[in-house]
């Protein structure tokens, strides 16, 4: 039989428990052991729950239960979490998280220490919730050069975009009913300034690259300032807006990353992922495109990664598992200064005819799009292929010029 | 270093070679070791390849080779493969495969040869080409009670539908271009009636729900009756035409099985796999719906699908893998006349009236599609829920009252 022990009890852990519980049967016929949860540590009291006796506010009683070999990590944050997962991992206990936050931040230090200590640490359900990606990534797609990975990562702004985009709702009533559904927090910053995307698409660089990439070193860009406008803009190109976490490997060795609004053509795969799923595209060389799709978030998805985890942890108790990356290193990740985009534009200046000639001035030959009731003065456009930072100096300067700059929007090729 | 042999040298065979070759430091990287061909079995003479002195007629040379403990058999079919595939198992060599045939017909028997000798039989290329499929599956869903998988299984059959979806080509027309293309064999007929996707369906049937199915106990229709009249009444009724393999749990414990055309709905993930890609969708009770998609064939796909299954081997080399299913067992398959569908039903008879008081008499209330053109004497529409038998009764009904039934496509629910 193999013991385990639950750190914290909200959302995922209860379903941990759920599945554990449910599935126990078959659970049992595919590790060939019963797996059954020895503790729970949460501060909060949960008296009527049928398992009220194992609860305990006291991490040293799962630390010093020799019998415990699996602790899994379902607090979120990386205080107290990373602590506790550190001192399991240091003394002879494998860890299955589900901690995106605890694996961006400290995911090259904890994979490191678990193979120094031939224990497993494990982490699918971090990124895409019930869509197996890490383990594809790591495994299936070994005989693969991964060249570039782009996913919507973050199920709460999806559902927001969807809303946005397929029944004309505003983004702060999008986002009042995300709210309402409990799909996003009280503070929904994690969520709409793209913190959470940051930190999947930081893992999924990571496992795919071999060199940890921290969040802060990434590019970010929420979705507060998309407007309908830009939809129909987008609409009128031929696709969706979607918020996009990507990462791709250039000819110079360094890493192109980044979190922000895209306009995703109509003909793609992640074009119709939408509410709150996750869609995942990774482009290896010899696969082509491979694209993961499912629940991205929620309690029994992200469960059962956490579950399916274990069972592996069960299997391969001693087997260090090939889930491996080093560290950062300098100059690793590129300045987006550098990069170029083709990007979406809408300004309004005191005329059509004066906001055209701005366009023109700037960005040369451009391509215009229209959207019903488009007012006098407004123009929205697509331009070729632009380096960010002359970008940048460009939007500069048409305001300078008198322009309103509306709304931004880098195009993708996926 | 770790010493391979590769039986058969098509399309696959080479582009095993070909990954092995390109990605040699990658792939000793994560396998921990070298990976190198040590022979090749051909009965063909490939002289102007520079590996040409490792070719070999003789199979004895592989299979009394001690160094050699892996065996990539790649040739297809049923005869020689099986004969080999089983000595290898019986002398001490794992064995991987890209081969869906061999797999749909002796599975159960080759997994359990391989758990008695210890030994790994793996075959992740045999099911949607590049696209991890059999491994998430049978691992990261591990914690989910699978109750269904529906995909588009067979990417030649998909290119066809493609073109005559969205180039209104006719059926003959496709077919012959994916000809030209490489495509389709000279004769289609494994493609086109059905045959190929039913052995992947029957694979992932076998892995899902633990009990081996064979090919002939699946009820199988090809794509070779669809028009474009089909196509366009689809169209009409909000959705395409997909050629899908689908198994389902039944509440008594047996499965609903089958190959068949099927009205997809657009709002479906599947109803966008288009050309020759792949959509596999997996329902569990606890992730919901997850789709994988990609290349399900083509050279470098499916090699690199059996070189990370050869890495996997390196790095299991002992370890008995968790993928397993018994052997078939009565009374498993449900008959499919006792299964119920609604159908799309396109009938001529010599007055539109008629025919829709002929509709009527047998399906009662149904919701009629139209299309551009539609000449008078023919309706098309969409049944309510219809036990199977009863459908096929009906359609007897409708010729011997004088209608022809021109068409008859089961809708789907995903």
């Amino acid at each position: 039989m193999a013991k385990i022990a639950v750190l914290g009890h909200g959302v995922v852990g209860s379903g941990v428990l759920e599945v554990i519980n449910t599935h126990h049967d078959s659970i049992e016929r595919r590790a060939k052991e019963e797996i059954t949860v020895k503790r729970i540590l949460d501060l909060r009291e949960f008296p009527n729950l049928p398992y009220a006796d194992i609860f305990t506010k006291d991490f040293s009683l799962i630390i010093n239960d020799p019998e415990i070999a699996i602790v899994v990590e379902v607090m979120g944050g990386i205080t107290p979490a990373y602590d506790y997962v550190k001192a399991c991992l240091e003394n002879g206990k494998s860890v299955v998280t589900s901690n995106k936050e605890l694996v961006a931040a400290k995911g090259a230090e904890l994979i490191s220490l678990a193979q120094k200590n031939n224990l497993n640490f494990l982490f699918e359900a971090s990124v895409g919730g019930g869509i197996p990606i890490i383990r594809p990534i790591s495994q299936c797609l070994a005989a693969n050069e991964v060249g570039e990975i782009a996913g919507i990562l973050n199920g709460t702004t999806n559902f927001i975009l969807t809303k946005m985009i397929r029944e004309n709702m505003d983004f702060a009533v999008a986002l009042k009913l995300a709210q309402d559904l409990g799909y996003a927090e009280r503070n929904p910053a994690a969520d709409v300034e793209g913190h959470d995307a940051c930190r999947k698409i930081c893992i999924l660089a990571s496992l795919a690259f071999g060199t940890h990439v921290y969040p802060d070193s990434v590019y970010t860009e929420g979705i507060t300032k998309i407007t309908l406008e830009d939809v129909q803009y987008a609409a009128a190109w031929g696709g969706v807006i979607k918020l996009i976490g990507s990462v791709k490997m250039q000819d110079d060795g360094k890493i192109g990353i980044m979190v922000a609004p895209r306009f995703i053509s109509r003909e793609s795969q992640l074009a119709n992922v939408d509410d709150v799923f996750n869609g995942i595209m990774v482009r290896g060389d010899a696969t082509g495109d491979v694209v993961f799709y499912g629940k991205g978030a929620g309690k029994l998805p992200t469960a059962s990664a956490v579950v399916a985890d274990v069972i592996d942890c069960v299997k391969h108790f001693k087997a260090r598992k090939y889930l491996y990356w080093d560290d950062a290193k300098l100059d690793y990740v590129a300045n987006i200064e550098e990069e170029s985009f083709e990007y979406y534009v809408r300004i309004k200046a005191l005329s059509t005819d004066l906001a055209e000639k701005l366009a023109y001035k700037y960005f040369g030959k451009i391509r215009e799009l229209t959207r019903e009731n488009q007012p006098e003065g407004e123009i929205a456009f697509v331009t070729n292929l632009t380096n960010e930072k002359v970008m940048n100096n460009s939007i500069e300067g048409l305001k300078n010029d008198g322009a309103s700059v509306l709304g931004v929007i880098r195009l993708s090729d996926y």
